[in-house]
């Protein structure tokens, strides 16, 4: 077998847009391997294409190999002739061999490496678990190429495993209930991009949502019948499971914790009676952890779900206790005079020190929010950082395990490249070697106060394979460019997994189009993001369980394409480095400015899209403004001082939020009229 | 309260397409209730909108309630107050009415009517059952209107009751299995459109899909993993229910079995082993109806699933038994002998009269497919006509109750208008008054060979909500254009429910675009459609359950928009009629003739389309041939015997199937070519 190794042996500190000889395309592989090296020719697919495992072959392994050759028939229309990989061990040589050594455990650390290697000849992937033949898997479908010839994957090798062990997502079940089939489809994203943990956050103020045989008044009075069943728990499980993806349950307490008391107020702080919550926000409602009953209730609580959940840790929450239940309730005053506990956080670390025991009796680790770090705590329960980075290098140092969420919170509406960035253990981290080892990883936090069924796809994704990418690939890889372009890449891949992220924001806008054209929306919708943070709920809508999820807020994502490669256009075109950038800046600024017309008309009959009426407006003038602009600074036309103030009161105004979404082209804009100015 | 009635009472004999004086639209109500009075003035919608409920309101109103105003919601962006529909008999008045009587009986021949005043000062929706009200509720969605001021239901008094008692939507969820999401968003676009029964057919050669406790082999081996729990059907039955729809279960006996045979072999009619099939068409397993261990078999079967399905029906299957297992097996043979058993339908009829002996016993009344009728069974068995109206005709002269479903094979690929004039009593039945009573109504058939749960949804909608408009409304609403414009509407909103016929479409043209712009696909989706009937399976390619379901041809629907109003057009303007029709031609040829070199730069790098690129081609060229045809037969161009010639050499050509799809628009080119060579 003759094989022509390149020289180009990829290192992750040079962009992955690396160019095989035989290549058309440039690699997009998200996240980026620990070595890639290209070499000559490619695997060209056929129908008769079959899939061979040696070594060990257990069903998650031979379900993966199923499930690779329907994807692969699935992109290629190609009638594959191997229906099911059921033959091990074949003495024809398969054109893809397998090899594997055990079953992957699905526990932290557990070796999740592979080696691809693609010949003209054949293909092997091989490692040391089932897990990582997942990966592998994974790698190998980023890699299908194509030309008018056929389909193909380019002769390649890669050697990965990733950088940290806990690579997750939280999804708040609570806020809005996700129908099982939601999180299904996004396990199977997670697994596109190798991540290893999903993260239930199943209890909140505004829902408690699974079957609780012990203490069935929890699902009962506090779910509103939106709850999982444990039979399809465990079948949720299950299909994680095969994904090689652990399930990690949250029960928040003893705040955020409404639900709970609406069948069991007894155990409240305050007398109750209790309803389940439809507002958002810090509530008031937290268990008495002063009362001997709580923990009984808890053991029996967490012995049920100890049972249900296969995984090592138990997520116990422990965030936003506001105290108010306690400071008012005498008895517990004067618990906390008695025992000396001088604040309500160390009457939290009382409550958690006595669910720690309970944990342990049931086999399980504890991990909780910030909130429950207390130096005098054991160090095998793991802290979940969200409230800044600070918070995870002071619990490390005490030398408690911690994962990071703090920058990870995707349902903020922030940028991309803001969580690409956000680095669990950054070059300038303060840790030491032994420190940083603490670092398990970290999570993407989809809380769902605005978010529903129908939109949390486009919350999620693609934005988290940007983080799959920070917490798999070496820290060394920083390229946000390069990350975009993979990135839009992935996006479109991701609807393999059934996401809807794409389609169900085409539905959403023919549904506001009431029946018009989309196409104005869309092109809207290309310049325009969601207000980021909480502001949402800042600006005179008070959101509840009952809201409209449905206007053009919710359609809007972050960062929106056309807007990010418009506002690196007018880097490059300022900073002189691409001439030809002039007319690639003029095509988007004359779609915008002609917008308006056609977004004003659908008002006529789809009231629904007045909020964005002048938004849509502004935004044809500043399109129009930024035209000006490039006829200036390319000489055509000229600008006298009055030109300058008018375009920073129109830039002004335009920045004022409308319908919850500003404009997301202001800032190149500015910079146009900046460069006018310094003319 | 002034109210001016209209003169313009609606008739179902005259269109639809009424403009009350105050109305913006005509109203898109599908199905055509039996009597509709517009009047003047609006109801205005706001955020104060409220709905009473006075008399009976048990849980299934409630919920439909519910979700009316989370649906209003969603539609308009209102954060409408009222959050659940939990005061019943409120003092004030609220501005939705609703007054029931009763909760409706899931059974045949239930009262389903309902009357809508819609006043300036509210909303009255009266009913004698919750059934009723249900369908008044879709009713009121369907009318609400909107401009610029915003949204308003229009003044309206609508009297409405169905034509037929079974109006129902079949599912094959054997050849390929689909998940309960699948069916659940389904039963609420059958919801949209007033149908009530769902039709499960459970079992097949290729699948057996529900847990049978019982005989679990059942499930266990012959399903591949994929049924339904009991549980999960449970809350299947409990969702339809609540949407007002039987849920009516077929197991397929005794042949199309071989599913149920890889368990219990030793009640085929030959030795076996038997495995799952894979591929299509009539197979030979069949039960073995001369074992008396056969009919213990299906008394124990049955006991279980009468007691399971709350429906009075079970249907029995009973098409295509091929009989040669039958033939073949000498025991059978000599047992007809002995009991003048003359051919394999009477020994089908032998069994079949054991069958409903058991369902009889287990308090269920049998249906099956035509293959069932025989003079001497009883008339309480219902015949399913699936092979000819002949044969529906013969039935119920016989005093069988009949169902048609011969002409609604969705699952075929013909157009709408075809299903929609299919009219289970036409004008012309030879029926009797008292023998068309027998004709219970009809189904749509979603048989499963060719789709999967991303492709489904397209074969069902929009084309079953004309079936449900042929099943509901009077025999005399029958025009064409009419049906299609509503049709247009109807097919937008039925995303509300969920459903993905447009979005999932959008992105299989994604994937196929293989990361180009996928509009050139779209455009060539406007003028080409799947072959129909059974032709996919005759032009080389054999599908097994395993086949790719991602192809042009699976994107691709029958009558397409684009082509459908072109063909309208053409003959519009060949009759003279519409002077404005030539401009109208002119675009959508233009498109089409322009299109081809966009779709062939797609292929470069998406080469599953290659399959279609010869078919684009000639669509470009009969678009131009199109182009010419217009200006010849305007006069701006000359055309000899030649043009004529090689214009048809090139239709001939156009004619040929590629990719299993052709060309939809040619029947409109042919006579334009036809109208140039008459000139």
């Amino acid at each position: 077998m003759k094989r022509t190794l390149l020289a180009l042996v990829f290192s992750c500190v040079i962009p992955l847009t690396i160019w095989g000889e035989s290549m058309n395309e440039p690699l997009n592989l998200m996240p980026v391997p620990e070595s890639v090296v290209t070499q000559q020719g490619r695997f060209a697919l056929s129908l008769t294409f079959t899939v061979g495992v040696a070594g060990f072959g257990g069903s998650r392994l031979r379900g993966a190999a199923d499930r690779f050759l329907r994807r692969l028939d699935g992109r290629t229309g190609l009638f594959i002739a191997q229906e099911t990989v059921g033959i091990w061990g074949t003495k024809d040589r398969p054109s893809l061999m397998i090899t594997c050594q055990r079953e992957g455990k699905l526990q932290l650390g557990e070796d999740e490496s592979y080696r691809l290697e693609i010949n003209p000849e054949g293909i092997e992937l091989s490692a040391p678990t089932d897990l990582g033949v997942l990966h592998g898997l994974e790698t190998l479908l980023q890699l299908l190429a194509a030309d008018r010839d056929g389909y193909y994957f380019p002769c390649i090798r890669v050697d990965d495993r990733p950088r940290f062990p806990w690579r997750g997502v939280l999804f708040d079940v609570c806020r809005h209930f996700l129908p099982l089939e939601v999180i299904k489809r996004n396990l199977d994203g997670m697994a596109m991009v190798k991540m290893n943990v999903l993260h239930l956050h199943l209890s909140e103020n505004q829902g408690f949502r699974i079957e609780c045989k012990t203490f069935p008044k929890l699902h009962q009075l506090g779910s509103d019948g939106l709850y999982y069943t444990q039979d399809e728990l465990r079948g949720l499980i299950a299909y994680a499971a095969d994904r090689g993806i652990r399930v990690v349950p949250e029960f928040d307490i003893p705040g955020h914790s409404t639900s709970w008391l609406v069948g069991y107020p007894e155990l409240a702080s305050a007398p109750g009676p209790y309803t389940v919550e439809r507002g958002y926000g810090i509530k008031d409602p937290t268990f008495n952890p002063i009362l001997k009953q709580t923990y009984k209730f808890f053991d029996r609580f967490f012995a049920e779900m100890a049972s249900l959940f296969p995984d090592a840790y138990m997520h116990i929450g422990g965030d936003e206790v506001n105290g108010k239940q306690w400071n008012d309730n005498p008895k517990i005053q004067e618990f906390m005079k008695k025992n000396g506990l001088k604040d309500n956080h160390l009457l939290q670390a009382y409550f958690n020190r006595k669910i720690l025991r309970i944990l342990e009796k049931h086999g399980k680790r504890m991990i909780g929010w910030d909130e429950i770090y207390q130096p005098d705590l054991p160090r095998s329960i793991v802290i979940h950082s969200w409230r800044g980075k600070e918070a995870l290098v002071d619990a490390a140092r005490r030398g408690f395990p911690v994962i990071l969420s703090n920058g990870y919170y995707i349902d903020l509406n922030q940028p991309t490249d803001f969580h690409y960035l956000n680095d669990p253990v950054p070059g300038d981290s303060p840790l030491t070697a032994e420190e940083r080892k603490l670092v398990l990883g970290g999570e993407a936090t989809m809380w769902s106060e605005i978010v529903t069924a129908e939109t949390v796809d486009s919350r999620v994704w693609p934005r988290t394979a940007a983080i799959a990418e920070r917490l798999w690939s070496a820290g060394t890889v920083r390229d946000v460019d390069e990350m975009y372009r993979r990135l839009d890449v992935v996006d479109r891949q991701l609807e393999e997994a059934g996401l809807t992220h794409l389609k169900n924001r085409e539905a959403m806008l023919r549904r506001l189009a009431g029946g018009g054209d989309a196409h104005p929306l869309r092109t809207l919708l290309g310049a325009i993001e969601p207000l980021t943070g909480y502001d949402r709920h800042k600006v005179g809508v008070t959101y509840t369980s009952f809201s409209p999820f449905t206007r053009m807020v919710d359609a809007a994502v972050a960062d929106p394409r056309p807007a990010r490669e418009f506002n690196r256009r007018v880097d490059r075109f300022l900073g002189g480095k691409d001439k030809g950038a002039l007319a690639e800046l003029k095509e988007p600024l004359a779609r915008w400015k002609e917008n308006y017309q056609s977004v004003q008309s659908l008002v006529e009959w789809s009231p629904v899209l007045k909020e964005v009426e002048t938004l849509s407006e502004d935004l044809s003038a500043v399109a129009a403004l930024g035209l000006e602009a490039l006829d200036i600074l390319t000489g055509k036309q000229k600008a006298g001082p009055s030109w300058i103030a008018e375009a920073k009161r129109l830039l002004e105004r335009a920045g004022l939020q409308r319908g919850e979404l500003e404009l997301a082209i202001l800032p190149a804009l500015q910079k146009l009229v900046d460069a006018v100015a310094g003319k």
